[in-house]
């Protein structure tokens, strides 16, 4: 089973977070929510109280991680060295790497977006040092995808399922996003 | 201060539930997540643990009281006693009655939709035996507000706002919403 990481600091942004969760699930990718504060819970940037599914380091490797954003939780994530060597880890062994909203900081300090093109929450690209900024929704670059914010989260997950090579597209009429997005959503 | 209850049975969808206490907290609405299942913690349909704020009967009126959809947590809400007499209750006192998804159906058996317009995710209709279906994303019925889907959920917390007399526009901008679903989304 394609397994995936998404680490949860304090701070995280609630949507973001469980948008990514619930719809890897539904597409067949085994999620572990990895709490990164060395708790079992985990208060998103609105008061919601999350059970996490592990502590980050205590599981086995993972084909994907995962950074959803929220204030602090992203500069949280950027902040935690064990978060900065998983994603170069990651990264170094060929597995997906992806950070939504504010998260690409954390990835800016990994020094995994050099030479690649990346987007972010409007503003934190100035925060980055390395990579191309890009305005799309949705930045799908190898194996490093990226989005903006809580109103594209929908669109970053189908991107994640798409790049690890499940089906989206049953996915996106069934959660009634077309409805919403249409099929000419700018991803 | 405007406070709305969000009511959680184990089996909620986790996007509807948590999109709608994300943006409702953001936009100055004080959210209550009520577990209905007697305990403290409440289990989404996708796995996700979240810890409730307090148990439905414990705490004091509301502004609005708000259904997120989900299997079973939509069947749960519909046949808990003590969920259709809050619904009654709110009804009967002029205040804001919402479920999306499969949970109009707790509305219908509650008799709220009788003489009214709703919707609720496709096939749902046919377990309601009052009230007049409708395909939009969002209705907005007076002080009854139901809408679709997962998918939907960010387009009916923005219209719970503008039900509660908040400001969604600047949300909308401020989530990057209207990346994906323009100025021109059909609410």
């Amino acid at each position: 089973m394609t397994k995936a990481a998404v680490l949860l600091a304090d701070g995280f942004e609630e949507i973001e977070a469980i948008t990514i969760v619930d719809v890897l699930r539904r597409g067949g990718v085994g999620v572990d929510m990895l709490a990164t504060n060395g708790r079992d819970e985990v208060t998103g940037d609105h008061g919601i109280v999350v059970r996490a599914d592990a502590r980050l380091g205590t599981t086995d490797p993972y084909d994907a991680i995962i950074l959803p954003g929220g204030h602090p939780g992203a500069v949280a994530l950027r902040d935690n060295d064990a978060v900065i060597a998983a994603l170069q880890e990651m990264d170094a062994a060929g597995g997906l790497v992806a950070a939504m909203c504010a998260a690409p900081i954390a990835l800016g300090r990994a020094g995994v977006l050099a030479g690649r093109t990346y987007t972010c929450y409007p503003g934190y690209e100035d925060q980055i040092d390395n990579g191309e900024f890009a305005e799309d929704v949705v930045v799908v670059d190898g194996r490093l995808v990226t989005s903006r914010g809580p109103g594209t989260a929908l669109a970053f997950a189908y991107a994640l399922l798409d790049a690890l090579g499940k089906d989206a597209a049953t996915l996106r009429q069934r959660m009634l996003y077309t409805l919403v997005a249409g099929g000419s959503a700018p991803e």
